[in-house]
């Protein structure tokens, strides 16, 4: 028997993929770019063995066993093998041993963040230390379990560029920056409460596709204008330009939701709060020190300097206050002094007691790894 | 002294204006398609006075006395007159004198239902009277005044069409079918409650045309069509399509607001929860039986024809379940039998306890008219 345990992080997308051209092969309409955070707060852990007295393949997803008959996960599995063959790094005999995967995220799945892409990066990731397979060549099969899934292979900023080829071989993930490259980066992840029903991103995606006028508009003209100047942004450090570019891109992203018919609605009044709270911020500071994105959800991902943390969650705290301030499961991920938080400008008015479960304060991370 | 008094109608969008290619002359970058409501439910009221001995222009907003030094006002008188002297319906005199303007709504400003509109139409419709002037020279005096209000001079579906020129002379309203064309049309307002500050529609349509890089689009591309086919819908009285297409431009011009840098929302999580309840009720239907339609706030507009108020206030009443449905304050307009509302469908939950406001039940009308 044969046993490989990896983790894989989470990615926070800043140029938003929503949009595909191939459903099949998942080939995106628009190339995106994400920052990997940190496995220390957030990421998959995955182990996969593969036995001769295996009989079926089996998954266990946090805990619960799934149905390994998912179309996504089982070509996963063909294109590593195919690819094992082909490598013929593995002795041959392994690829025909079932195997059997047992995955869990250190963060709630109930949280509303996306799991898909850690998920899968790390399953693929996984499977390809259990075959001796090299790395570069995996990122087109992770993004064919979930399209941002080959984003969470690289540490610190990645882009996913669409490619042009019919058949996907070009449509891949690049890192831009190591995760090193620009270390006062810190992410805060809001997570709010919501009791709406969640729209899956899938069938969401598909729905714009097939409805939304602008949705072709945005992955054309807007798309590749606002990646060109974030990822020189990116390189130059420029946080005005970086933290503008990844507010809209998060705004027009869910403009073009909204466009679809029947509406796709991921935020709610409270992630509109914190929209308002962190353009008010910016107004105060005549600056840009802090951005926002949101994904198919309604929790809100900061981007910020390190320099300008305690202030944000002072002012995060004046708006959102909540009665576990002082518990540790409030404020997770890098340590935070909660006792001192400044207060904020007395225009930060409170949206409402307990508007968010937790908070998770994080920072750019590095790529998956093999802990086993 | 000489004193005229008219009324003049509300009337909500199907097809949006947001958008002005000219700030001053209010020249729109679109075209769009109201219904005017029914005078009888939602209507200005306004009293011009003019005497030799009055000594300034005064203007009593809801019984307070605002300030005349509205450029927007002023321009509107200053044009009446204009054509006034051009037309020599009335003594010259009569131009030379003061003028005193009594003006109210006969619903609450606090409602949040566009006034603008219903106030210019008839400031100008009643200095129309007042100095007898032809009423298809106004309709681009009112359009100076408020956008909108140019649509509310007629009865039935009116068209603002954008026009060319860059006098503004062709941007002018017409009408497309009058108030007894499609009798069973109704509309229904749902005034919902929000503690959230109103943005302007004024400031935020123009940073949405500085900064939302979809607005041009949507009204150089999408616009068009949607009116093209709005139109045909309509002289078919062909509801599945004109609902369809009115959901559609809520939506889109709602897309376009969050496309806007910073972000206009208008909405919020019970305009959601309304647009939710009707793609759920239609789709029980199987085709089209109510269509929502939202201006720069959060109270929904439903159309439908008058057979399915009743079924529609019943789904409403179970998913807004209110404290005051008894009370006739909370069902305004056309008399409603609130205690036959059928019960809906077990799949329409409630929302929350009183979320909305009230209701006005109502249909499309006439046009302005003089009263005395």
């Amino acid at each position: 028997m044969l046993s490989v345990t990896c983790i894989a992080p989470v990615n926070i997308a800043v140029i938003k993929y929503w949009g595909k051209r191939d459903e099949d092969l998942i080939l995106p309409l628009n190339d995106s770019v994400s920052a990997t955070l940190s496995t220390d707060h957030l990421c998959t852990k995955t182990t996969i063995s593969t036995c001769q007295s295996f009989t079926e393949n089996k998954i266990v997803l946090n805990g619960k066993e799934e149905s390994f008959d998912n179309p996504r996960l089982l070509r996963c599995l063909i294109e590593i093998k195919k690819r094992a063959r082909e490598a013929n790094k593995c002795k041959p005999e392994l690829l025909d041993w079932k195997v059997h995967v047992t995955t869990e995220n250190n963060f709630p799945t109930a949280a509303g963040l996306a799991s898909s892409a850690s998920g899968y990066a790390c399953l693929v990731y996984t499977l390809a230390c259990l075959y001796g397979i090299e790395n570069e060549q995996i990122s087109s099969i992770a993004r064919q379990g979930s399209g941002s899934a080959c984003r969470s292979l690289y540490s610190g900023f990645v882009q996913w560029q669409k490619g042009d080829r019919p058949d996907g071989t070009d449509s891949v993930a690049v890192q831009l920056a190591s995760h090193d490259f620009w270390p006062e980066m810190r992410i805060i992840i809001l997570v709010v409460n919501d009791a709406r029903k969640k729209t899956s991103s899938t069938g969401g995606m598909s729905t714009s596709v097939k409805t939304s006028k602008l949705l072709k508009y945005r992955a054309e003209k807007c798309v590749p204008e606002h990646t060109k100047n974030l990822i020189e942004a990116l390189h130059k450090k420029d946080f005005e330009t970086f933290g503008r570019i990844t507010m809209q891109e998060s705004n027009q992203f869910h403009a073009v939701c909204l466009d679809t018919y029947p509406p796709c609605v991921y935020m709610n009044d409270i992630s509109f709060a914190v929209v308002n709270m962190v353009h008010q911020f910016n107004a105060l500071k005549k600056e840009i020190r802090v951005a926002y994105t949101f994904d198919a959800g309604p929790n809100a991902c900061l981007y910020l300097l390190e320099k300008d943390v305690q202030e944000v969650l002072g002012v995060v705290n004046q708006v959102f206050p909540n009665d576990k301030l002082g518990d540790p499961e409030y404020i997770k991920g890098i340590a935070v002094d909660y006792s001192a938080l400044p207060k904020a400008d007395e225009q930060f008015t409170a949206s409402g007691n307990n508007l968010l479960k937790y908070i998770i304060n994080t920072k750019v991370g590095e790529g998956p790894k093999r802990i086993n």
